[in-house]
């Protein structure tokens, strides 16, 4: 099997496993389709990428190469973004609650955008912004009250989201009258995000209604920006439900925008996105190495197969019951007449994968499990300390490390005794 | 509240939060309990702390000075303990899937024993010992095929686990026979885990019999040592299911023991127990302070609550639908008139615990989680990229760092770009 026209058991030879390796063409891909196609459907669009689903320097540094824009969500992810020469303008800084030397550090560094999630963050962003003398130019996270038909785990815009300021209370009128009013803070627009795996534009053209709503209650001001977030569904696994390519999602979400939400703007208003997961999980495939293999006892034909990875650094099928389709690099195109139960090498079950459909396979072989791009390994753990396993990008035939294996020195650098 | 006679306030105030705090008698305390109380019922006894469930230099070095072994299950776990300064002769070497790199530190290090979990495992260790010219001592981890009632995900010993070599299907005999003919090994007797969370002898009673049957099929050999793992139960929240004391375990594990095995095992058999979590668990807590306080929309009187920690410090709600208690460190002991969902700052849903009694809280508020001292630290992840959290040990009123905070500096530690 190729990733970015290498060998996978070159790689995971060169490399060792577990290892996470990505094709860079397909990322770079990606992010032009999601530009091309909003632009297309909306002149004035802005694509960010929300590194939150894998941020690593080469990642962003591509994203912003490719010309999207960056969203943030900690100082760790700013440094990152700093470190990838991204321009202090292309970011916006997000967060549920940031800590005072968070929004510090971007109003110092001069991010584009810094999202106000609560009322409380009006007062200290007018704070800051004063003692670093500086506007800074902010968007108000709403909650426009949309409940989305994904997983619990992943609403982030329902009535009772910890997110944003509520619409229907009067929060977030209240918080925009006081950040109209700041001379420290420059409100340029609104700000939502239903949640993650979605599949139709349509709680994004009910959330526009909700903003209309919003907006006709703040007489004289016509924000300049509105964000929709990001959310856009990814297909995890051959048989899992379709999703919208970016050029449908182009053409839904800006025509709710043209028909519910436009008119309430300025004329030139900037329509955003936030695409994350979408932007980077099926470029991204995990290599393990099969560590043993037993016959099952209770099911006969069935194999438990246990890999040289895990939880560890793939905690999403134990913590979403996540699926991905898995393959034998040797043969990935062959569904073959096994029947394994994956599992990871971590002192507890750590089932990762069960009844998949394998070739022939043995102790030492490469498998590959696909589409593990986004949410793996910005979740990794040092669980048992296992060291954090490498990433590769791949392109062309040529792959290269953009960030190491943990060491033994890594796992110990925070002991003090 | 205090916290090993500290408060928790000033803890929080001194090293920040979120905040890994440990009351470091108690962990002392618990340790010789169990050491005491297996020694009385089962002279030769052994106890070794189960470090997988908190790993860091200061608790394996508490445990050897209490007199605990340590059983360790990966290069990183046998690093901290050689930091720690625990003799290598106290430590035993776990894993379902070994490295090659793993097995070499282990047996080159001097471990007391490695446990082979694996056919393939035989092998691999008369290799590694016969290059480096050792002659490893080794126990046999067996299946018992015994299903305990708990979490799926806990169960460690049932029919198909992937842990352990099958009593039922012959891989156990046969690899007993197998390290009984290598020189390079000495097989001093078998190890089994049936799973976490037990609050029972019964299961561990079950395997010692599939154990005997085992025995009964090899002539010849009776072992020195027998370890029946950990999993002994720790009660979360003043609610959770109530769990033995280690008096009570035991009791009626080496009653079971002379009952069920004994007489298969030399004259001087020593049996070994491997808690973890029942060590550490009730001595941590974690303490956050609260970032953001939102009325609830949906349920009048409920507050929406979000700290300053989440699921990357405790993954444990949201992967194991964990329960903990919560109290505020400034008034522990009112129940108090709110209720409360509280949520993590992560870019996603993140509710931590939901229906939280509390009295009046407010932003700034310190918050205690009580009974976060295993399998929290341990399971941490730089998530959204926030800095893994600090560890403090308090005793006597007096409080040092363990673990530092992590820097902007070592997130980026690995970046290669």
């Amino acid at each position: 099997m190729r990733i970015g026209g290498c060998d996978a058991i070159d790689m995971a030879r060169q490399y060792g496993t577990p290892l996470y390796a990505y094709d860079e063409a397909g990322l770079r891909r990606t992010c032009r389709e999601y530009l091309t196609a909003f632009r297309a459907a909306w002149p004035r669009a802005h694509v960010a990428y929300a590194c939150k689903a894998f941020a690593t320097t080469a990642m962003l540094r591509l994203a912003s190469e490719e010309g999207l824009g960056i969203d943030a969500m900690s100082a760790g992810e700013l440094a990152l973004a700093r470190r990838a020469g991204v321009p202090a303008a292309d970011l916006t800084f997000h967060g549920v609650v940031k800590t005072g030397e968070e929004l510090e550090q971007a109003v110092a560094g001069g991010v584009g955008y810094v999202v106000i999630d609560s009322a409380e963050e009006v007062a200290d962003l007018i704070r800051v912004a004063a003692r670093l003398g500086r506007r800074q130019p902010v968007l108000l996270r709403v909650n426009p009250a949309v409940a989305v038909t994904t997983d619990p785990r992943y609403r982030t815009g329902d009535r009772d989201s910890k997110f944003g300021l509520c619409i229907a209370d009067g929060s977030a009128r209240r918080a925009a009258a006081q950040a109209l009013a700041a001379e420290q803070l420059r409100l340029d627009g609104v700000h939502f995000h239903l949640g993650s795996q979605l599949t139709s534009a349509q709680p994004y053209a009910e959330a526009m209604t909700a903003v209309a709503r919003l907006l006709a209650e703040i007489p004289g001001w016509r924000p300049s920006r509105v964000v929709v977030g990001g959310g856009m569904g990814v297909r995890y696994g051959d048989n899992g439900p379709a999703v919208p390519t970016p050029q449908r999602w182009a053409t839904s979400i800006a025509g709710a925008f043209r028909q519910r939400l436009a008119s309430h703007c300025a004329d030139d208003v900037i329509l955003g996105i936030e695409p994350g997961r979408s932007v980077v999980a099926e470029h991204g495939s995990t290599l393990y190495t099969v560590g043993t293999v037993k016959p099952s006892q209770e099911r006969p034909g069935v194999i438990i197969l246990v890999t040289d990875g895990g939880l560890s650094d793939n905690p999403r099928p134990l913590m979403y019951s996540a699926v991905h389709d898995v393959v034998a690099a040797a043969d990935p195109l062959e569904a073959g007449g096994y029947v394994a139960d994956i599992y990871g090498r971590h002192c507890e079950t750590d089932l990762l994968f069960a009844g998949v459909r394998l070739p022939r396979i043995g102790r030492g072989d490469i498998l590959v499990v696909r589409t593990t791009g986004a949410y793996t390994y910005c979740m990794a753990s040092n669980y048992n300390r296992f060291p954090r396993a490498a990433v590769v990008f791949a392109r062309d035939g040529m792959s290269r490390l953009v960030v190491r294996r943990e060491t033994t020195a890594d796992l110990l650098a925070t002991e003090l005794e």
